[in-house]
């Protein structure tokens, strides 16, 4: 007899299958496999001492405060905090504490703003490709795609603006060291691209995780900078303090703040109380800069490992991207080549494991892509497995039929 | 000209206004207003020092993983103590880490369930009147309601199994200490309301969040333990720990279990580590239980004082609960009387704050009803507040035309 909860599934559930983010996770965490297959932070730069001594003086001094129930769009002292910060760095569009809310994690915005503002069958602007996280977000509330091809640069205005016109619900773009591609607009494209927006009266979400993480200077402005009428900006703490907070924001038009908080309230009621407090803590010991500092250092150095061991060792014909900042390279091997049936292979043979790019593509492609995290592991090990997936890829390409 | 995100809100969201638990904790945070409209734990008795000792544990031994990506259905350890404390407590139906998944409060559970199982127009039994919170997040799936009437045992068992006929997607009950009666199922309805959901074959949401509140014995068994195979059962540390931990579970069938975290995943990736680490380890230091002790003390103390003080200064013709644990105490006025309209001018001239009941009702009714919230202030002033709110609505009824 047919399960009577699998016989009830809503239609946007039924679609679900088994997610590939999961079962990257599950293969990242053996310890005996070189994973570039995550999105981590390197463990071993963790502030902790500065996140112990931040936890020990919330609870010490206002512990009733970080342990009660709090307001669904954050710690008040936190959003303004948030807002100086942002409106120091923007100071052409600042805002409030009215335009910030707190989140469970930036994931949580994907999810609330898909909640917010689609129906079965909505078209989304993203680029080609995208964060799979997004992705599934907003496929679990039935959205239909209209990826838009991508140059050095990100989204090329053209195909933008062609998709733009098809009327979507909103546009989900990553203009700073793109997930997956490590990808970033420069000031010109970012002013072309803000003033498309506006144009055709599109809300856009400008996803920005990645921004504090660049090697040489930080890239141009951001979107909602450019468009603060028409742009819900996400920030979070994962990559510049900890994942484990699940702590991110959102900065927007107070008005669609607002909505926001209303589907928040049915989410989790708020975001954990400690984690807020332990950052804003963090935050005004004046330990999150020089933490930075380090951090930039540390993923340029692997990030130039990886592209070095790319070239000594990738396949003849591969191409891949070159990031100034971020987690990740996006590597193109040649045509022909599906990356997705050779992982486990790798995986069991050479104990690398890679994502396979196809999956960041909404609508389909991309079988000869993946994508390589730089962050999780030491130089010396980033080079060390680019040099074993590389030689695997290479006696793969010389196996294959001709 | 509308706003273009206004013109683009979902079908969902259209149906949202301004909501009565956000507009509660507002009135609620107030300095100068008694308070008994939220649900909000004693601060004063929050386990201040034991949750400070176990944070400064988890990130001097394991600050790495506390502050880490975790597995979207939580982290290990403690998915296997909840599940061993379960077994503990109901041998009858043991249960491994496998049928837990932590979530971002109780209130995630919720919201996880609803994108899981309900469609536009899909029914919900619940108990009339039900946890408003649980409404709402119900209601922005486009729920319609099956509310069941209850007795002083909670759902009277004829109306359930008429309503359970009518092929619901799922029955949310909280049969211990409700939110927002205080009533509580004894054995005998247990075992009624188990076989009435097997026989239906309709899944039952279990929400008990009070159970370990009790004044004098825990409740019945759990009606997970009666209808296993049947029941997502909710727990939290939201009363026991502390609520700005933001962390709760789910215990049921390891299928149900997995299509939770699929969706969960899409919601926030996972629950924040350190507070799923800080629990842990309070949990194994031991200082929960005499924690409980204490607290049960204190509610109890708190709870009759406002029994009795509804007895000597609410007006004639009034009625209430009698709860035997828990946080509320529901109070019927004289039908005709509606408080709804009359709470502005008793915060304002009494500085005392309820909240009406009629938002509790899925369907409607309930003009006449508040909760009384008895957790969260001295024994004295719970009884000054009840005293300044009885005269302010005996004042008000003689005042009314007759």
């Amino acid at each position: 007899m047919t399960d009577p909860f699998e016989q009830r599934l809503s239609a946007r559930t039924r679609g679900v299958t088994s997610s590939a983010i999961r079962e990257i996770l599950k293969v990242a965490s053996r310890p005996d496999i070189t994973s570039f297959a995550g999105g981590l932070p390197a463990p071993e730069y963790f502030p902790i001492d500065a996140m112990r001594s931040a936890a020990d003086r919330v609870l010490s001094n206002y512990g009733r405060q970080a342990l009660q129930y709090a307001a669904t769009e954050g710690v008040g002292e936190l959003r303004e905090l948030i807002a100086a910060t942002v409106s120091a760095q923007e100071p052409a569009a600042p805002v409030t504490a009215e335009n910030v809310i707190l989140t469970t994690g930036s994931q949580q915005a994907l999810d609330l703003v898909a909640k917010v503002l689609l129906d079965p069958g909505d078209l989304v602007v993203t680029e080609d490709p995208s964060y799979l996280g997004a992705l599934q977000a907003f496929r679990l509330f039935q959205a239909s795609y209209a990826p838009v091809a991508m140059d050095d640069e990100g989204v090329e205005p053209d195909a933008l603006a062609a998709a733009l016109a098809r009327n979507p619900k909103f546009a989900y773009l990553l203009p700073t060291f793109q997930n997956p591609t490590g990808r970033t607009m420069g000031r010109e494209r970012r002013e072309t691209v803000a003033r498309l927006v506006e144009r055709h009266r599109v809300p856009l979400v400008e996803d920005d995780p990645y921004g504090a993480i660049y090697f040489e200077r930080p890239a141009g402005p951001s979107l909602r900078s450019l468009a603060p009428d028409w742009t819900l900006a996400l920030g979070t703490f994962s990559k510049t303090l900890a994942p484990g907070l699940r702590l991110g924001w959102v900065v927007g038009p107070a008005a669609w703040v607002a909505r926001l908080a209303q589907v928040k309230q049915s989410a989790d009621l708020h975001t954990s109380t400690l984690s807020q407090y332990v950052a804003l803590e963090v935050l005004k010991s004046g330990a999150l800069e020089p933490h930075l500092e380090v951090l930039r250092g540390v993923y340029r150095e692997r990030c130039e490992a990886m592209l070095q061991a790319l070239g000594e060792h990738f396949p003849a014909g591969s191409r891949w991207t070159v990031p100034t900042g971020g987690m990740f390279v996006w590597v193109e091997l040649p045509s022909g080549v599906d990356v997705s049936p050779l992982l486990p292979k790798v995986v069991a043979e050479e104990r690398v494991a890679y994502v396979p790019g196809a999956p960041f593509h909404p609508n389909g492609g991309g079988l000869n892509t993946m994508r390589l995290n730089f962050t999780h592991a030491p130089a010396e090990v980033v080079r060390d497995g680019v040099a074993r997936l590389g030689r695997a890829l290479t006696r793969a390409l010389e196996a294959a039929p001709a």
